[in-house]
């Protein structure tokens, strides 16, 4: 906890994951909500098969989905969301002529059923 | 939002990616719920590693999971969900002997803490 | 359903997949929450690009998702959970100065909307 995985259209190649992850992690890790830094775990998936919609245009998309252990308040999940995006908007590449579309997720996990261990 | 993934175990390859992602963005956009087509962004995922059950008999899967804004009625996720099924039918591989098992599920996405953005 | 993805970040390899694919589907289809063994579509997917919080640290980890219908009882949510961490612990690798993190969720999918078929 908390695990985010960070999807990227690969039309948006070269796609900086490097900086991206140590970007959105250092946000992340500085917020009150994440007790140790160690817990975070981030992925940039790179999709190379998709379809935005049905028109021919040219479009991209980013979708970082945040995995948190449930009971955290919407106040705190907006606020993490908020720093997702605000980590993603100088880093993700845009194209000339392709719309951009990025989205951030929040999902709570069941926290009864969560099990860890570290090794 | 939505967000669609569909899954497909890698021996159903040659798996109609275009054509799938085609038909079932057509199918989905043309229904009320999906307030503009360009909202719509769908991946297919070819699955290398997997197995299913514990018996060795050769059986293969697709799954698709449609994530949306929550706030849909129970009606209209089982309405989705069945026109994704019907868009898939005719185009998922059935290579002889091999038993397929095509399911759709349908999430929920937290509103309040959903965030996007067009560039 | 049952679905479950496992997740293992890149820095495991040669990590055991079909041993690990094997170990799990046992131990979960023999729970009598697996009505039929056929049912459990297991996946590994290898990470290929991650970060595990913001210090430099030589750090792995192990993710698993379970999905079932929902109307599970927490105990029964536990019990599956549990039996995932006890087939795991002594086939993820273990390297040598890596602290490696193992961690297993399970999801609640929405059971009015789901839609199967077996062809």
């Amino acid at each position: 906890m908390p695990h985010l995985t960070l999807e990227y259209s690969q039309n948006l190649a070269p796609f900086p994951e490097a900086e991206v992850l140590h970007a959105v992690n250092a946000a992340l890790c500085a917020h009150p909500e994440v007790a140790q830094e160690s817990d975070l775990k981030t992925r940039t998936v790179p999709v190379a098969s998709f379809a935005i919609g049905t028109q021919p245009e040219r479009r991209a998309f980013v979708h970082a989905q945040l995995r948190l252990l449930s009971g955290r308040t919407p106040e705190a999940k907006q606020a993490l969301s908020a720093l997702v995006l605000q980590a993603l908007r100088p880093l993700v590449p845009r194209p000339d002529g392709v719309q951009v579309q990025v989205s951030v997720e929040v999902v709570d996990m069941d926290r009864a059923s969560y099990q860890k261990e570290r090794w």
